[in-house]
C-alpha cells in the first residue's frame, strides 16, 4: 500500500487550508484544463482516482454522470469525501489506486486530478484503467509537470539580482524515480518520469492519445496570482486525455 | 522560403566537419534513435525532409527502400548530395518542406532528421505531411528538444563551484516562438515549441502517436564523449514516430 500522507494532521489541515485558497494554482489553472479535457459526461460512469474530498466527484455529477466512484488512500480524505460531497450516486472507497482491478470493468471515464506522480509504476496503472474501461472510454488526468518533479534537490527557483532575470535550475530530469519535496510543512514522495515516459507507458496500454495540455495563466489570472507568471518559465501542471480505442 | 543557413560557407564548412565527428551527438545519440524508430523499409517509398547531404537517404536505400526524395531547402547541401549520395533510386530537390504537396500523394514513410524546429508553422507542416502519406503510412522524426530551444538567451549550462552541481538554467518554455541561437560561428534562428504543442499539430493533423524518445547515452557512449553526462539533466533530442490512420 502507499504511504498515506493525508492521513498526517498538519499535512491535511495545511492541505485543505490551501484547497480553500480561490487563487491557487489548482483552481486557477489545474482545475480549468482538466475540466475542458473530459468528454461529455451526461449519463457515463466516472471513476474519480485520487478523489480526495469529493469535490471532482460531486463536479461529475453536476456535469450529468450516472455514477461516479471515488477511490482514495487516506481514509481522512474518503471520511472528508463523505462528509461534504455524500450523494446516492457515489461511491467513495479508501483504496490504493493501484487496486482498481476489484472495482471491475465498466467504466465510461476515468478522471484523475494530481494524483498519478504519487505512483511508482505507472505503466502498471495505465494497463489497469486501461482493463476497467469500456470500449471507447476516456481517461483523462493532470499530474506534476515533468519539469517540476525532475530535480532531486526540490524546485527553487533562482532569482538573478545583478540581470533581473529568473531561473528554474533543471537537473536531473532524463533520471526518472524517486523525489522528496517539503510541502506544508511534510515530506512529500513522488515519482519523476519523463514526458516520453508517461506518453509510451499509455500507448503501450493500448490507449490513443487525443489531447496535451501545459496549461499557462491568462493576464486576469496573473493579476489575481502574480507569483503564477512563473508558469511561462516552467509548468506546473502537464495534462493527458487518453482513449480506448 | 526559408532562410538559407546551410548557404553559408562558414557554416556548411563547419557543420560539415562536425557531422563527420565519429563522436557527435548526431552519431552517437540521435540517428540511433532515429533508426529504431523507423518502421521496415523494404519496398517502400521514403521522403525525407531536411536531407542535407544526402546520409539518411543512403541509409533508407540500404534498408531496402524502394526510392527515395530528399528535399532541402540548401542549394550547397543538395548539390553535395548528389555528389556524395547520387542513386538511380534517389531524387533530391532543393525546395522548402513547406512545398511538398508539389511532390504527390504517394509515400510510405516521411522521415525527418532535425530539420523540423527550422520551420515556422509546424500545425500546417503536419497536415503536408498527412496529405502526402499513404494510408497506414508514417512520420518519424527528431528536433531539438523542447528544454533545448525554450531558453530565449541560447542554452548555457551553469556549473555551481561551491556546491560542484551542474544544471540548466530553465526559462520561457511556456512562451513558443522565435529563438536564435549562435552556433558554429553563425547566427541559427529555429522556433521554440512545448511538447503539448508538437504532439498536438500531429494531432490536429490526423495522426496517431506510436512511440516518443528522448534519447540518453549509455555507459560506453559517456565514454567516447564525457559532455554527453549533460544529457541526463537535459536531454538535447526528441523524436515522435507517428502514423497517418
Amino acid at each position: 500500500m502507499q504511504e498515506n500522507l493525508y492521513d498526517d494532521q498538519v499535512f491535511f489541515k495545511n492541505y485543505m487550508e490551501l484547497r480553500e485558497n480561490p487563487v491557487s494554482y489548482n483552481t486557477l489553472l489545474e482545475q480549468p484544463a482538466l475540466q475542458a479535457m473530459l468528454p461529455p459526461l451526461a449519463g457515463k460512469h466516472v471513476l474519480d482516482l485520487g478523489c480526495g474530498f469529493g469535490e471532482g466527484c460531486a463536479g461529475y455529477l453536476r456535469l450529468g454522470a450516472a455514477h461516479v466512484t471515488g477511490v482514495d488512500l487516506s481514509q481522512n480524505m474518503i471520511n472528508e469525501a463523505k462528509k461534504r460531497n455524500a450523494n446516492e450516486r457515489t461511491a467513495y472507497f479508501c483504496m490504493d489506486m493501484t487496486q482498481i482491478a476489484s472495482l471491475g470493468e465498466n467504466y465510461d471515464v476515468v478522471a484523475s486530478s494530481l494524483a498519478v506522480h504519487y505512483i511508482e509504476d505507472f505503466d502498471a496503472l495505465a494497463r489497469s484503467v486501461y482493463a476497467i474501461l469500456k470500449k471507447g472510454g476516456s481517461f483523462v488526468f493532470s499530474q506534476e509537470h515533468p519539469l517540476t518533479t525532475a530535480p532531486k534537490e526540490g524546485p527553487n527557483w533562482v532569482y538573478d539580482e545583478e540581470t533581473h532575470k529568473r531561473f528554474y535550475p533543471l537537473s536531473s530530469y532524463s533520471c526518472p524515480g524517486p523525489r522528496t519535496e517539503e510541502w506544508l510543512e511534510c515530506s512529500v514522495h513522488k515519482y519523476h518520469r519523463t514526458f516520453s515516459q508517461v506518453l509510451n507507458a499509455l500507448l503501450g496500454a493500448g490507449f490513443v492519445i487525443r489531447e496535451l495540455r501545459e496549461p499557462v495563466p491568462d493576464e486576469q489570472t496573473v493579476q489575481k496570482n502574480p507569483r503564477m507568471v512563473k508558469e511561462y518559465d516552467k509548468p506546473s501542471f502537464l495534462l493527458i486525455a487518453a482513449q480506448k480505442p
